[in-house]
Order: C-alpha cells, then sequence, then structure tokens
C-alpha cells in the first residue's frame, strides 16, 4: 500500500477542493459572519504564510486565545499546515497557570482575541519564548496595547499568500496540535496530538454508530476549542464538508437556542451545565429545534432527569459520550444496540444514561486491583483505555508515570460495565466517597438529587468524619422558582428508596452557585476544602 | 499519542467483546446456519491455532477458493490473526491463471470449498508450494479426493484452541491479504493489502457519508468473498457488530430476493449484473424489500434505467461506488449533497448514476495529457488515485511501473469530473472508441440502449474500420418477452436524441448472451476479437 501519511492539512483540502460552497457561520465580538470553504482555506494559506514570514518554523509551537470562530478555525489548520503545533489556551486558567503553559510549551506566537488582550498583558513580563502577538479583531486598527511586537490579524492576511502551499514533508506522527488538562495539584499537564491522531479520530467521529459528523449536518461546538480542539469537531467538520456554526465569544443560553432554530444546527455537543442552561431556555422561551438530530453532552455525566427531558419532552437524541484531554477526545458513546430499541422508555433512558461503548479503534478495560471487573453493572474499577489517539506521556512532565502504565492510560474514573460492555462512570477515583471501609458513589447520589423538579444544580462529596472516616454531604442549588420553599428532609426522602440507608448524605447544603472550573465542571476540589471541617467543628 | 497499530485481528475482537450476540447467517451447500460472533470467534482462533499447528507462520500466504460464507469468514481473521495473509482466489478464473496464482503467491495452504476441490484436483501437480489441503465441507467425512495432504475444515476446529490469542508482534504495515486481478494480458497481477490499509478502509466504510455501514445493518454481500475482500464488507460489518448475511454457492436471484425479505437485509453489495438480474426477478415476483436502506454496486457503470428502477420503482436508495483491486475497494461513492436534496428527480438520478466523490483519506485527480482537465462534467481523463488503502505495486512484477507512477494510481479509467467533484467514468482507457481521431464513449452508448424497455443487457466496443480507424458496434441481450419483436433501427432512433450522428452505433447484434468476465463484467475484448473482421470482410 501507498505510505500516504495521515496529515491534517488533508482535512482541509479535502473541504477546498469538494465542498467549496459550504459555509462556516462565526460569531464574533462585533457580529455574524459567514464564509466559503473558499473563503476559508485561502485566509488559512494567507495565514500560513504570514506565520511562515513570522519565523514559524515546522516543529513551533503556535499559542492560541481565543474563542469559537473562523479565525481560531484558521489556525487551526494553517499551524499544522506549516508543520508547526497548534497549542490552544484554555483562557479560564488563572494568569499563573498560563504563564507557565506559554513559557512550558516554548509558544513562539500566540493568536490572541481582542477581549483576551488584557489577560496576556498582565502575564507578558514573565513570557519566556513568545516573539509576535497576534490580535485577532475585527477592527481595522489595533486596540491599544502594552504588547509588542504586535500585529493585526487581518491585515497580516492582506500581506499573505491565498495559494500557499502545506508543507508535504510530515511523518503522521509528528506533533499537530497540544493542550493542557488541569491537574489536581501542581501545574497544567500537556497532552500532544500527533496528525495521525486527529484524522483517526476524525474518522471515529464521522462512523454511523458514533456521532455520524456528515456533508449533512450542520454542527455547532459548544465545547470551547480551547478545550481538546472542541473534541475534534472543527477538524472532522471541515473534513466531511459540514456547515458549522460557532457561536463566539460570551455566548448565552438564550444565543445557543436562537442559532440552532436559525442556523438549522442538526448536531452540537457540550458539557452538561450547557445543556442545563438550555434546558431552562428552552421551557421559558418558544424556539423551534425540530433540526437538532443530536446533542452530544460529555465532559461530566450529564444526569438523567436532563437526558430525559431532551428526549422525551423536545425529542432531542442525547448522545451521552466520554472522553479526557488525553484521548483526543472521543472515547466512548451511548447509543442502542439494534436490539435494545423496543426496550420501555425508562431502560432506554437509562442506556442513554451511561457513557456507553468505547469507540471502534481503541480498546478498553475496568479493572480493579490487578483484576478486570465482571461485565454486571456492578463491579466497580479503574476505567483504562488504549488506541492510537490516547496520549502515551504528558509532554516533558515527570507525572506521566502516575498515569500512563503498561501502554494503557489510567483515566481515573472510576465505572462499571454492564452485559453489553457499556461503561458508566461512578465517580472519579478521587471523588468516591469513603464511608466506613465502604465506597459510595457522589455521582449516583447526584444524579438521584437532579431529578428532583425543585433541583438546578446537585454536586455531593466526601468529607471527614470522625467516625466513618468519611460522609457524604450534598451542596444544592434550587431553581429560582423553588428557592425556600424545600428542605432537606425532603431531598432525603426523595432519593432514599434507591439507595442503601448509609449512601444518604448526612446533610444538604443550599447554595447560590456550585464553584465550577474553567471548562464548567463542578470544583469538588474547592467545596472539599470549605467543608473540610464541618464534621470535626460540629 | 501511543503507537497502536491498526491490525485485522483487532476488528474480530471488538465484534467478540462487544457484539457477542448478533448474528451471522450463513449458506453453504448444505443449508443455512446461524452463528453468533462469540462462536465465531471461537472458530477463528480454534482454525488459527491449527493452521500455526499445520507450519503456517508470519508472512505465509493462506489460499482461499470459497464462497460467501462463515467458514470463509473464519479464515478472513484467522490468516491475519496469526500474521498470515489471506490470499483469496478468484475461483472463476482459469485453471492455468490458478495455477500461476497459487505459485507465484507461494501459497503453504489452501482452504478449498467442497464443490471447488475438482476444480483444484486438475491442478495440484503444477502446485509447488502447497503444503496441505484443508477441504471446508459441512460433512462429517472428507469427500473422496486426490488432494494430499488433505484436511477437513471442521476436524481441525475440533482440535483448535478456542482461546488462542493472535499474534501480538504486527506491524501494521505489514501484510495481512492479497487478490490477484485480471491484466488485459498475461497472468493475473497481484495486489497486497496491509492491515493499516484494511483497517482505514473499514473505517472508511463506517462513515456516515459513505456507505455508513452499522451495527444496526443487516448486511449481505453478494460481491464474492474472493473478489476484493467483497469490497472489504466483512472486515467492516464485523468490526462495527452488524448481522452478516452470507449468501453461499450458485444463488439466484430468487435466492438473493427470499434473503432480502426473510433476513431483513439492510444494505447489500454486488456488480450491476446481479442487481439487473434481483430487478427482474423483482419484477416477477411477490416480495418485500422494505428493509433495504441501501444497494451498494461497483465493479462496473450502472446504467441510469436500472438505478431509475430500483429508486423510483421499489423506493431502494441506489449507491452507485467504484474502485478497483488496487484501491481496497472503495474510492468513491456517489451521494446527493445537502444542497442537492431538492433537485428535480431527474436530476437526482443523474447524479446517483455518476461514481461520485472520492472518499475522505483519499485523494484524486483526472488528468489528460500532463494537466488536470476542468471540472465542468465535459472534459476526459485518466482518472489517477492516491491514498493510503491503495497499492502501490504488483506483487513481484515487472508490470508496476505501468500503473503506479509518481506517487499515483493510474486506474486506466477514463472520467469527467462535474462542478461539485463528482466523478462519472466514461469507459477504460481501452475501450473507448477511435472513430476519425475524435473519442466515443462506449458506455454513454451502452447506458442509453438499457434505457429502452425491451432491452436486458447492452454492450458497445470499437470495432476496426477501413477508414475510420474504429467504428461502434452494439451487442444487445433482449429481455424474453420482447425477443424477435425488435429490430435495429428502433433502438438507434431511440437513443439518436442523446448523441452526435457520428457516435451512433453502425450496427445492433442481437446476441442470447454477452459474454462476461470471471467477476460478471462484460468480456468487452473477446467481443473485439469476435468482431475484428466485421467491417473489413463487409
Amino acid at each position: 500500500m501507498m505510505q500516504v501519511p495521515l496529515t491534517v492539512g488533508s482535512l482541509l483540502e479535502r473541504a477546498e477542493k469538494f465542498f467549496s460552497k459550504k459555509e462556516v457561520v462565526s460569531r464574533t465580538l462585533s457580529g455574524v459572519y459567514r464564509f466559503t470553504y473558499k473563503e476559508i482555506g485561502q485566509r488559512t494559506r494567507r495565514l500560513a504564510s504570514s506565520l511562515e514570514k513570522l519565523g514559524v518554523k515546522k516543529g513551533d509551537r503556535v499559542g492560541t486565545l481565543a474563542w469559537n470562530h473562523h479565525r481560531h478555525l484558521e489556525v487551526y489548520f494553517a499551524a499544522p499546515g506549516i508543520g508547526a503545533v497548534l497549542h490552544t489556551i484554555n483562557i479560564r486558567l488563572s494568569p499563573e497557570h498560563i504563564s507557565y503553559i506559554i513559557n512550558h510549551a516554548e509558544d513562539q506566537v500566540l493568536l490572541i482575541d481582542e477581549d483576551i488582550v488584557p489577560l496576556v498583558e498582565r502575564v507578558k513580563d514573565t513570557l519566556t519564548t513568545v516573539k509576535a502577538f497576534i490580535i485577532m479583531t475585527d477592527k481595522d486598527k489595533l486596540p491599544p496595547t502594552t504588547l509588542k511586537p504586535v500585529y493585526s490579524y487581518e491585515r497580516l492576511l492582506e500581506s499573505g499568500d491565498p495559494e500557499h502551499q502545506f508543507l508535504k514533508d510530515i511523518d503522521e506522527n509528528d506533533p499537530a496540535g497540544m493542550c493542557y488538562t488541569s491537574a489536581t495539584t501542581g501545574n497544567p499537564k500537556g497532552v500532544v496530538y500527533s496528525h495521525r491522531g486527529i484524522v483517526l479520530h476524525s474518522f471515529a467521529l464521522g462512523l454511523a454508530d458514533t456521532t455520524a459528523l456528515s456533508e449533512k449536518d450542520s454542527c455547532m461546538p459548544v465545547v470551547p476549542m480551547f478545550h481538546v480542539n472542541a473534541w475534534g469537531m472543527p477538524f472532522a467538520a471541515t473534513w466531511f464538508g459540514s456547515r458549522q456554526v460557532l457561536p463566539g465569544p460570551m455566548f448565552t443560553p438564550k444565543l445557543l437556542a436562537q442559532f440552532i432554530q436559525d442556523e438549522k444546527v442538526t448536531v452540537t455537543a457540550g458539557v452538561p451545565t450547557i445543556w442545563l442552561g438550555l434546558l431552562n431556555e428552552l421551557e421559558h422561551g418558544d424556539y423551534d429545534t425540530s433540526s437538532l438530530r443530536a446533542i452530544l453532552c460529555g465532559g461530566s455525566a450529564a444526569p438523567m432527569a436532563m437526558i430525559k427531558a431532551f428526549e422525551q419532552k423536545y425529542n432531542i437524541p442525547f448522545l451521552h459520550a466520554y472522553g479526557m484531554t488525553e484521548t483526543t477526545p472521543l472515547a466512548t458513546v451511548s447509543t442502542l444496540k439494534s436490539y435494545q430499541k423496543d426496550l420501555e422508555e425508562e431502560e432506554i433512558i437509562n442506556i442513554r444514561s451511561k457513557q456507553g461503548l468505547i469507540v471502534p479503534g481503541l480498546d478498553m478495560k475496568v479493572v480493579s486491583g490487578d483484576k478486570e471487573v465482571q461485565w454486571n453493572g456492578n463491579e466497580m474499577g479503574e476505567l483504562l483505555i488504549r488506541g492510537p489517539w490516547i496520549a502515551s506521556e504528558y509532554y516533558k512532565d515527570e507525572r506521566s508515570s502516575e498515569a500512563f502504565k503498561d501502554g494503557w492510560l489510567y483515566t481515573g474514573d472510576v465505572a462499571t460495565v454492564d452485559e453489553e460492555g457499556n461503561v458508566r462512570l461512578v465517580d472519579r477515583t478521587k471523588d468516591l466517597v469513603k464511608s466506613g471501609g465502604e465506597w459510595i458513589s457522589s455521582v449516583e447520589l447526584e444524579n438521584a438529587l437532579m431529578a428532583h423538579e425543585a433541583v438546578f444544580e446537585a454536586t455531593v462529596v466526601g468529607v471527614p468524619h470522625p467516625q466513618w472516616q468519611e460522609r457524604p454531604i450534598a451542596c444544592i442549588v434550587l431553581k429560582d422558582s423553588y428557592k425556600g420553599k424545600v428542605e432537606k428532609q425532603e431531598l432525603i426522602e426523595f432519593i432514599a428508596p434507591q439507595f442503601a440507608k448509609w449512601w444518604l448524605p448526612d446533610e444538604i447544603i443550599f447554595m447560590e452557585e456550585i464553584p465550577k472550573t474553567s471548562v464548567g465542571k463542578f470544583l469538588k476540589r474547592e467545596l472539599r476544602a470549605r467543608l473540610r471541617n464541618y464534621f470535626i467543628e460540629a
């Protein structure tokens, strides 16, 4: 067979050649813009040639601090296209971590959204490798800034070559992208994506049995493009010639609902908190969401009540998926097998609430001690994953050996496996509550609490206890209309039938807001710190 | 990223692990059998261990002479699983070519269907490398045979290990399969498939935008498993856990129609002559074909009239595809782009009758001389293809340099490309009719003739002509009910409005049957030989 490498540049080339008329809809600070793939291709090539003129060479890292829009998409292909590495930086991290990441990756150039310039200005004096700042602004003039040397993205494009050829001399195992993921303690850890990994992952996103991304789709990644390449959707959607709808900076649930309706979005992707917000918006507004063929949900476990609402009330198929920064990220998707389609509605929702089957191309096992757990939906163990789009190490980081052992990624997620091979995440290994020598799953308690009509958000953490080692405490945000009207006892009684008595939370604390991580997950670490002395002082 | 090789064995491992209950329906000489993937997996491992006991080592070729059934499927995975090479042999070739192929590939073992044993017996004394003959019979006892040493497939399985592990030490570029393709002159030419090529090709078959093969499918490959791995469907269908329906030896259109109805086949694949036969059967019988979501058709161009009948009369979506032995084979599929779905019915059929878009992962161009042709649907040139599941040479064959040049496969097919990038095959370079220095497409004339209600099959060849160099002659098989009732003039007048006058065939010859190749294509070479002196004698 021909030794043709799998490269990221070839994905865009397909869109330019065969889907030149298809559209990318992009919202920026100043409005909504539309570009064809022909235009995106020419702009990407202009950028690629400009980056080379700025001195970016094969292997160099090119950092981005940006929302989901067409310029970010252009960097997605321009950097790997010239053999450089697209380094997407999570703008929600602390300035200290952002500075660490840029220096650790040795970024040569930073491409920055206008509204993120102040954040970069705060850390600029700590940056040791950056040789140029490019501001991705709509405006003709640059905003006033202390960054230098500083360039206007659109001005650079003007002087770029719209027919610039992508680098041919690329090995498919060469790095194409990288993304840092928060660590429980210490600095974020870097994951490097190869050209091969990104292309194989794009194949996986197009399979009929996973997310079935297609030319027929209008694809709106809500998950940020600075977070694991927006789950790889911009790469795959471009390859397949899908229409893309990029929702830009600081969007609201209202804006998402309007985009879904107006742009006839067929598939969208994001974390559960986004969908909780959308659900709330749909309940108050009047939107036509009939174009949606799938909501892809990952990042943390989606509550069953929410899945049920989308599936049954709004008739929107809900695709529960699982992955990590280390897995590019698609690892599992929950879909019904052909012989399950006639099951009772409740059983179908139950299957949909699992993280599902490992996708073709990857392998998994769930281990407890040194043994694989039984596939009975009960036995818990740590989920291990292997495959050609799974990281093999953290970038120049001594912590690699904690997660990568014997050819497997140790995910740190506790899971069960049912008879069909569907994974259900039970908890993070570190979030399990250890009570009297037994394990309690915080996630299962949360899901049960979220099913109560008054509950907007629920999270459960293990809190040190003098007698039982740890006991669970639930932190609850009530829906506005229920505030002050629901008490602890009602919620405990609501979930009691589903659990052994010793699983039930000792306490329920009502809050205005649950602290969240930069990617919208509940920040349990912070809750545990706040509640550290709860039982000890009491 | 992890360096995990793409291997054929991993495809079956997925079916064993996640789709153990799904079914393979298999018709053999003695009846219809059903096996689960769990059983297929165990039988495959038994076979793999038995092959090793017979001395088969990594890199050795294992030949098969067999129809589409479960045992053949087992060899598909057992041979590559132990690092050997699955060599499927076209049983419709001449004994001389079969002997050449077996010796040229240096097959160590042959697995043979009971009804094909006499064919192998005829050539056995010419075989120089075969060390064991295994007869794939249903029966407890072996049929009487002069082959030796000879083994019973089922007896070998009895003594095999159902938990035998596949070889781990496989590089994804190692050979996994091979298939010989007929040459215009001389011996057949061998194509070697790598593990990587087969796995990437399986990804391509699962994409929503190509054939969308899925767990939900009941997949019936009619194209023989001895012909380019039945277009790769057994590999991909196993990987995705699709139900498989293998129609066995000497099937009839009636049997196919019954299988479609009884086994609720959702997708089937084969050459146009198969579908002409099926269409004829559907017109006379009363079958429920509502389960069919796609007929995949390739091997040679499908006549528009047939596509129209399936699409409009039977409401069966017709997926016109293109590939060759050298392309594993899927290279293009004709599907409508999202913005074409509201076109007029005639225009939709016109698009469906093209060979379509190159599939994701491959690249194409159409060249005339040293220039790419315009994408205007008119300009003709030779189709060139490149990609990771395209052969780079013929196996130990000096003729490689004719087809593989500058990193491209020269397909020998003449094509146009429309504005959307869809390929339409116009002819084989060698089948174009050269009249008075201008080109006439034999395929376009054939398609026009096939649209006449009386015509069952039509083929057009260029015949030497003293004045014009060549002139087209049409060979026609009429439908039974029209025999003797249609004359030359009627057919010429029927197609005349579509062509320049000098394109019209000089002669129409009515035949009982058009000679066909071993894979069901019209054998134009033989027709040309028969008609060589037609104009010269006249």
